[in-house]
């Protein structure tokens, strides 16, 4: 199955725009976990059981687990949403970004040895380092375009021939690399008006938007900059305010509340 | 100790310029290590101890590892390097680039985990995503400028006010985001007339110069471009040309023998 056909239909089958994304960090985690051998799988499996109805996607961010040697535990958070929740899309977010043969090493590490539904990948090197992604047509690759750091504005709003440097790529992405249909863009919650120019120039493109919840995108503006006419075309990410809503006993509990008023939040306004 | 003096030293013991990238890629090793549960570093620790005396720094590509699920192997063969080859820095070629506290992921993992004294970074996401790399000021942070490949120009050439981005990246790195004095940067072999154009720009920084070898730079242009009145200033990477210059028994001896070449051409031109 493609990509975009799973996460569409995830969008419909959860009424749903949100995703959590899975960045387990080993101070954060709730005290009655920290002594298991595999906190983190059970951390994340955790708030994958609380929240899984109210979501379009997972997106585990593969730098929390590599930082603590935990590669193990990613896979077993991927093996448990493919066996547990199948039609759910997962998003390894990775950021990669190289060329030739290193390329299909990542597009391995991704694909094959994760088994990601989408992976996150960096456009700084060009077409010729995306490719190695995007020839497999049934996976989606989710390229950088406007991030929601301040640091963003150092390269991607660079102005050539009046227009910002995003605006050039998601042209580039749109027009020449997405030959296989299955490219998406990341563009940060904090930018609404460089979103919607980001809508405007790729037609139905799906966006990945991080930096709602504890960067403090606004939601309303985002959602309107950001929909596509059916109310869609968004997979919101949410991290932080999820995952560590709570500390207690009751932690699962506490993303699950908060996962939901992020989902009805944004269905407000799609 | 600084990175830079690190670098500095072994340039000077060494009487070289040029490094081994390590890009174990399983259908290419020799026959006889096949068999192995540790073939990705018996292949390695052969073609160190082969080369040792040739080179300035070993840079293993981690891509190579991660998609066979090898993490342990790169740990072992650094620590290899450290416990057998002090002097030789180690440059984990890695191109993160992430915010915020996933920067801060990525950082632990090639700096605490893995032991290394430098790592590649990409700039797009700007200036902020590189500050958690360059504030361990003894590591050195390797950004990507102007790469070797073709695609380099769908982004890295795009003209800004008359001057290519790439060199807007170079006077930022190096009037902006250098503080700690540890910042290199990446400029491909393949174009000896950008290289020259970086250098102009960043003084004596160090540069690291992937594509010879394999991907055929041309060594004397290269070199007159790149170095610095002192005769070095760069880190001249060659891969698969060394590694894989013979697949028989004799595989560690072949690749010393392209070595010696490299290194040797290289200082016909300093």
């Amino acid at each position: 199955m493609k990509f975009n056909d799973k996460l569409r239909a995830a969008w419909s089958f959860s009424n749903s725009l949100l995703c959590v994304g899975l960045d387990p960090d080993p101070v954060k985690l709730p005290a009655q976990l920290r002594g298991s051998s595999r906190a983190i799988f059970e951390f994340n499996k955790a708030i994958i059981d609380a929240t899984h109805d109210l979501v379009c996607a997972y997106k585990p961010q593969i730098a929390y687990f590599a930082a603590q040697s935990a590669e193990d535990q990613l896979l077993m958070t991927i093996e448990y949403l493919k066996a547990q929740y199948p039609h759910i899309p997962v998003i390894l977010d990775a950021k990669r970004g190289d060329i030739g043969s290193t390329a299909d090493q990542y597009a391995l590490e991704a694909f094959a040895r994760y088994q990601a539904d989408a992976v996150t990948v960096n456009p700084y090197l060009g077409g010729d380092s995306i490719t190695p992604f995007t020839r497999y047509a049934d996976k989606g690759v989710v390229i950088l375009c406007r991030t929601s750091n301040a640091g963003a504005q150092d390269l991607q709003d660079m102005q050539i021939d009046g227009k910002p440097l995003f605006l050039h790529l998601a042209s580039k992405v749109s027009n020449e690399w997405n030959s296989n249909r299955n490219c998406l863009l990341v563009v940060g919650a904090t930018w609404p008006e460089q979103m919607r120019q980001v809508r405007e120039v790729v037609g139905d493109m799906p966006l990945l938007v991080p930096g709602v919840g504890a960067q403090g995108g606004d939601v309303q503006a985002l959602v309107k900059a950001g929909k596509t006419a059916e109310g869609t075309g968004l997979i919101i990410s949410s991290s932080r305010a999820v995952l560590y809503a709570g500390s207690g006993d009751d932690f699962a509990q506490a993303a699950r509340r908060v996962a939901m008023a992020s989902r009805d939040e944004i269905n407000l306004y799609r």
